[in-house]
């Protein structure tokens, strides 16, 4: 037995640049909690997860029903979650279809303990997180280059901190941000985040990108942003193999059964696809080809093994999204995509848009794009307390309570509405 | 670091009753095959399998590729297998489908070392195997009684064993097994294996067993032996709530599909639902409402798991399937059903027809029709060497190497061809 004796929930903001997306604008701060698990032997374990409001509230929430809980027990902890864990009010907004409120709250609220709790049980073990799951199949992760349009910075803070990356608004400025990101990562595959202007002006860009990079896979994705006629008339502009993939061109799993419909190059989703919940009808209509999995709303590390299996059953294609995120987060997808086979594409994420880190050593390293699996017992890092009490500080201050690039768009032009499909 | 040092494969025989089904009757020996997978450090960790001359020797061919391997690196120990086995020859008419024989060998294989190294992991972190599996979710788990048409003694041996159960041929003949396995065992679901006689006859029987066990559920199995047209012609038999789950009623997901479409009874399946490349059919059909998950083909504990998962999505029941076993299956199959929420009706079990037990301490108890899921390290079980050792003189000694329930009933009855459907 390995009881929980305390919880630790600590929401964090730090340092996001002015990212530009088919929504709106990053603000200059992105949120997140920290999640530790204390256990009676005096063994901690760490998780990562969003930080808005509804999220460490209910993270707080089930804290105190998780006290003498055994780490082992998962199955419990998800269940006790399950039983405890208060929904938003329907009238919310946040339910996505009837009955979706407990369907996305869950797994959302469960995985960040879930990765703490492997993180203990990988600490009293002896092993590194990946053995619990079954052990890798491949001794580093690739992650993709994830390529945004920007300012150079924000228009619309009190202090003067600029990010490191410079302006991109242009095919130009987003092949040297390609090189700078690529000359330091050493990443292999590019996405670019699109749907922030004209979708032709774009595909230039992604046309610019081929050229520099002529080996290297790529990635365009609008978020939803593009209606099914205007992706069906793009289509012939991807022609010649341009694209690994396209994901989630236009908003949800009609339409994207539509463009499926009539093309051959594979649809990525991380947008219709969030869910178990969602997954027969995206079947049924071959709404998408490749789902890009996240263990932070699927329900874990192992709950994305089990999405795993139902993408080889279908011959779904499975890849990895991410959200603003550190280095937590990085090690729990790194643990979970080392075990799974069939997660054959370049994971995405944001992480080189952050500077900040809340674990010791600073930020962690990359190889050719890739991380490299750690073999030290549970997720391999360790809390720096320091920097969690700046970042914890940062929250405080920010003034930021959810994540809204719409309205920080407004900012920059009064009538922006951030509405998908834009084009 | 925890190395596979050495494997044993064990080929053992022990005795079966002259039970029938729709292909013909039982063999007095039953084939099973023990794994011990001991490591560097002394430990071992047991599994059960198959004991045709197919498994035992794809067991023992791929055993001196495993030495050296991590009992933790269940998914590389996977791939491993996957790499060297040696699939029978397409003209063997083992072939299910084209390109099943590699879907349906790879599971059976890793299934049996899977077991073995997910004993030898809990027995190393002093943790139960339902604990490596995120945890039980009930302290027990139901088994159901499992009624088979039988003789009293085989007709066709040399020797003079006869079981305890007496014969069983008509619905008193299975009402009074049905009160002296519940008598013994305390099952609160019962099971009748069916497709021997007249569907009429044994509806009989099922009827029978309602009036004497008014509150507990009833399912019944011809293993497919009915046709379409016949299946149909009994439903209104089956009116009032008289069964729990019709299982296999017609061979195949196609005439299983055109039966779930004209009844609210739900369907399970062992036969036309047996691997994961069976489920989009299945689903598509909408060919069964509860799959009959066995690890020993599915491909372990946590492939169950994850065919849990799939069910839940699709809101499939699910359930456990067994074969002739002994206590080593037994456990596995009570560890991993205790983790899984969605395993919801009680497991089939071979259990009581078995007298004879390779595990220290004979055969395991039941309580009300469940088995207390361990809290020691591993399975929970030990091996009895000097049990093995004579199981594995019968194996020696019974001269069959492959079961064949069908030659067996042409002993009886000449022109017997056990082909389905028979009604």
């Amino acid at each position: 037995m390995s009881l929980i004796k305390s919880v630790e929930v600590t929401p964090i903001a730090f340092r996001d640049p002015p990212l530009l997306n088919v929504y709106g604008i990053h603000e200059a701060w992105a949120l997140r909690t920290i999640i530790e698990v204390h256990t009676e032997e005096g063994v901690y374990g760490l998780g990562e997860s969003y930080g808005d409001q509804q999220t460490i509230s209910q993270l707080k929430q089930v804290a105190p029903h998780l006290i003498g809980m055994d780490v082992f027990h998962l199955n419990a902890i998800r269940q006790k979650i399950e039983k405890v864990v208060t929904l938003p009010d329907p009238k919310s907004g946040l339910e996505i279809a009837p009955g979706t409120l407990g369907a996305t709250t869950v797994p959302r609220i469960f995985s960040a303990y879930e990765v703490a709790c492997l993180d203990v049980m990988g600490k009293l073990t002896g092993r590194p997180v990946c053995d619990l799951l079954g052990g890798k199949v491949r001794d580093e992760v690739d992650y993709s280059a994830y390529l945004f349009y920007k300012y150079e910075r924000h228009g619309f803070t009190n202090d003067s901190w600029v990010d490191k990356w410079g302006e991109a608004l242009t095919p130009e400025g987003i092949v040297a941000q390609a090189k700078k990101m690529i000359g330091e990562y050493g990443f292999q595959s590019i996405k670019l985040k699109a749907g922030v202007f004209e979708p032709l002006e774009e595909i230039k860009a992604l046309k610019a990108l081929r050229e520099v990079f002529p080996e290297l896979p790529l990635r365009i994705d609008p978020n939803g942003g593009w209606s099914v006629e205007m992706t069906k008339k793009l289509l012939p502009e991807f022609s010649e193999g341009l694209l690994q993939y396209l994901e989630d061109p236009a908003p949800g799993k009609v339409a994207m059964g539509e463009v499926s419909a009539v093309t051959d190059i594979p649809l990525a989703t991380n947008m219709c696809v969030i869910g178990y919940f969602d997954v027969p009808e995206a079947i049924e209509r071959d709404a998408v080809q490749v789902i890009l999995s996240d263990h932070h709303y699927w329900g874990g590390l192992r709950a994305t093994q089990e999405l795993a299996r139902l993408c080889k059953t279908w011959n779904i294609g499975l890849s990895m999204h991410s959200n603003s995120h550190l280095g937590i987060s990085l090690m729990a997808m790194t643990h979970a995509a080392a075990t799974i086979e069939n997660l054959t594409y370049a994971c995405d994420t944001h992480y080189p848009w952050q500077e900040e880190e809340v674990i010791k050593g600073g930020k962690i390293k990359f190889n050719n794009g890739a991380v490299v699996v750690p073999d030290k017992p549970g997720l391999g890092v360790e809390l720096d307390r320091e920097a969690l009490a700046a970042l914890a500080e940062n929250y405080k201050n920010c003034g930021i309570r959810e994540r809204n690039d719409v309205t920080e768009m407004q900012k920059y032009q009064l009538d922006w509405q951030g509405t998908v499909p834009r084009f």
